[in-house]
């Protein structure tokens, strides 16, 4: 693991902590109601932390098939990005519950898509670039999910204008994720793994403190 | 890897991805109340799909003990039967959340036989004949919760004639795998891997195409 690579792995740390404890602060403004963004806000950036940590300490790759697999990604987007959904949910319905089906089928289709990615990134070419198609099927359904039906549900919610901005923040975003990943080591490889890192840094902390600065604004001003 | 025994996993993963989109066209004439049971269906078999993907390109399995394990199947599974017995419980009642305990106690009892079961895999003689004996508890526990509590509560349910079809379907395919599994390679290993591989195919596609388009079309008779 090369010096820069390294040192955004401690840059990763620092911001999510950081976020962590804004979070934790603008969460007690929160009515009862709206804590449970709060909750998302911090486990999300929390769980990134102790990834971030993991791997700056050398504890989330290994040598596989010849390539250094950061494997500590998967296990923090496999639990990050089900609860950014839920969180982006929980702008869109006061009442989760009755969009379970809904919040059931984003997540299995989000897990599918992050697990067919680390798959993926351990196999060798050209099953590499199979796993990368199957995991952007996957993708395509979160979002088609996330645009079609949610919308329509947010468009009745609590905050119409909040759950708009937070699902492009959140599209656009995402979207730069698979690009990455296609350019990087566990694809083509036509940048260095120093790139690749921060690149996925700057990508992490915008969709998750970023993201979560924007939801906490938001359900600050609901009842 | 026999090539009759990878013709077996590349069927698998044609007939996986065929009732996916098979059910994805089925689950647009559900009613939003129904919709459940079409992201059950698609799930299992798009996790199916995965890990027969996985199998035929040889990332399925690996070398121990001397023996050639097929791991993907149990992460198939681990991950499928607890949708198929959500699915079966679906159909038992409209209101699941009544059904909790019943479900987590089906779903413990059902993991708990995958894995001890993937653990026998793992084992040599005679120990693997311990963990078919322990696995073979935890699936009768699954069939007398099916057939005792859950059956108790179909009666009453949107749909008992579906309910009963289902749970018999459920109950005849599902002991047949831990026979294939005694006969094959995982026990006393008086069939070939190619034998047993198509025979497991079978159950697969049959215990989850088959049962998906039993419980989506009793579904879309349904409000
Ligand atoms: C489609 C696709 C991918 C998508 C990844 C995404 C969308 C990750 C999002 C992560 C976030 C938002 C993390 C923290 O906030 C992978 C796995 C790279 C593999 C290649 C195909
Ligand atoms: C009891 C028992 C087993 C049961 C397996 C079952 C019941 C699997 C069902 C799989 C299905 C239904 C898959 C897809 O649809 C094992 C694990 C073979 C191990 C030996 C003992």
């Amino acid at each position: 693991m090369s010096s820069s690579v390294q040192f955004s792995f401690i840059i990763g740390w620092i911001a999510m902590l950081a976020g962590g404890l804004a979070f934790w602060q603008m969460s007690r403004g929160l009515s009862p109601k709206q804590k449970h963004h709060g909750v998302a806000a911090m486990t999300i950036v929390f769980v990134a932390f102790a990834n971030y940590f993991a791997m700056a300490l050398g504890q989330g790759d290994i040598a596989y098939n010849g390539r250094d697999v950061f494997f500590a990604r998967y296990t923090d987007w496999v639990i990050t990005t089900p609860i950014l959904l839920v969180s982006l949910a929980m702008m869109a319905t006061d009442a989760l519950s009755r969009l379970r089906t809904l919040v059931c089928a984003l997540i299995a289709a989000d897990v599918y898509m992050i697990i067919t990615g680390l798959v993926g990134n351990l196999s060798t070419a050209p099953y590499n670039y199979y796993w990368w198609v199957i995991s952007m099927v996957a993708f395509f359904v979160v979002l088609g999910l996330i645009w079609k039906p949610l919308a329509a549900e947010a468009v009745n919610g609590p905050n119409p204008g909040a759950f708009k901005t937070l699902a492009t923040m959140l599209t656009v975003l995402w979207i730069c994720y698979p690009i990455v990943w296609l350019i990087g080591s566990s694809g083509f490889n036509v940048i260095s793994t120093a790139v690749e890192s921060w690149l996925y840094l700057v990508l992490d902390v915008t969709a998750k403190v970023g993201f979560g600065f924007v939801a906490l604004g938001a359900a600050r001003k609901q009842a």
